[in-house]
């Protein structure tokens, strides 16, 4: 049977300063590193294991990845990383935290950005702080200028497609860690969530989420490793 | 014109107690791991960049890469972990520290076995706590039972002709962090060192190396970041 485990990232500075982050490249702070560690604590203590590992291309995932991976003594696993699995990508509300936003532009309209399924923000204003056209990282890669859920979700699904569904059905044991967003992406597809119920889905950082999957990948069970 | 930077492991627990470690996988002690730290911090302050990453399976190694790759802002780039790249198999030396292998099989045979090419160290003896064979990241390996340094560098230099060198050539800028003795192979192999001179080259921890080549990989100089 497959093992699939997803993985939100321990918790970052901005999460903590509660600001849009998306695709800007936050660190986790000591706390959220101490979540990674301990995550990989767990999956070890329960006798987890995998033989592959993805990530985004942002430091906060694969940090988290790393740390996890530390503690488990599988730094040595292979791990591929993608922009497919990053963050939604806020817009102009990137590195805005939500009171600014909600003086900016009304607690409703916020409302409506974070918590509608196909609804984007605005997109970033010409010359932005954290505009990402000049990050090598992202050469050759479609920067979304922003995104809604359905977005977000339209771009991760592909790279589950090509890549990781097919190591599950090899019957590879998966790790991932990504984001909130791209997690829902994730979470959605396994368990048919339907989309006015997945933007109030809370994906909490640092814990580890297990899939158990059929042979054609259709979820039988989801559950927080903590909790087993 | 290609860029390979080489970087052997920060400064292990088994360095500081002189023990002769191979393939067993030993952490970076506190000092190893500010060592790679600033092996980042000086190639990103002398403006190096890079595409691709190499490291072996071993955990000192895979740290030191991704401790120097933080500190360059650089923990996305892609990173392939390969046991061709992992240490010279110590054999049946593995876990005993100089004075008591010294003690054991005596001073001159020790020096004979550190700095001879070709001649390996005795194999493990059946039951050693050292054993790797039940290691789970070496399965479907050929797990050395000993190596002199001559083995050593025929099980690294396919690695390096079947995915360094295309890479190079391809124009990507690589960054290896392995060992002792598998960078000790790709110097000689670039350097074209002779066999008699090769085992008293000392390839100091956390340094960069840096190797500019031409077209056909031929290097045209090598130098110590450090020293530029």
């Amino acid at each position: 049977m497959p093992t699939l485990v997803l993985i939100r990232h321990g918790q970052s500075a901005w999460n903590l300063e509660n600001r849009f982050t998306g695709w800007w490249d936050v660190d986790v702070t000591e706390q959220g590193a101490a979540e990674a560690r301990a995550a990989g604590e767990l999956m070890a203590a329960k006798g987890l294991d995998f033989d592959l590992t993805f990530t985004s291309l942002q430091t906060r995932a694969i940090k988290t990845l790393n740390l996890a991976l530390e503690a488990m003594g599988r730094l040595w696993l292979p791990t591929e990383k993608h922009w497919r699995l990053n963050e939604r990508h806020y817009g102009g509300l990137t590195g805005l935290n939500k009171a600014e936003t909600a003086a900016r532009h009304g607690d409703e309209q916020v409302h409506v950005w974070r918590r509608s399924f196909d609804i984007p923000p605005p997109v970033q204003e010409a010359g932005s702080e954290f505009d990402l056209s000049g990050d090598r990282r992202y050469a050759g890669i479609p920067i979304p200028q922003t995104e809604s859920l359905k977005d977000t979700i339209a771009r991760v699904l592909p790279y589950w497609d090509e890549r990781i569904a097919p190591a599950l059905k090899d019957g590879q044991r998966v790790l991932i860690s990504a984001h909130g967003n791209s997690l829902r992406a994730l979470v959605k597809h396994l368990s048919h969530i339907p989309d006015d119920e997945i933007t109030g889905l809370e994906i909490p950082t640092g814990q580890p989420i297990v899939y158990e999957l059929d042979d054609q990948l259709n979820a039988t069970d989801r559950y927080y490793l903590s909790e087993r």
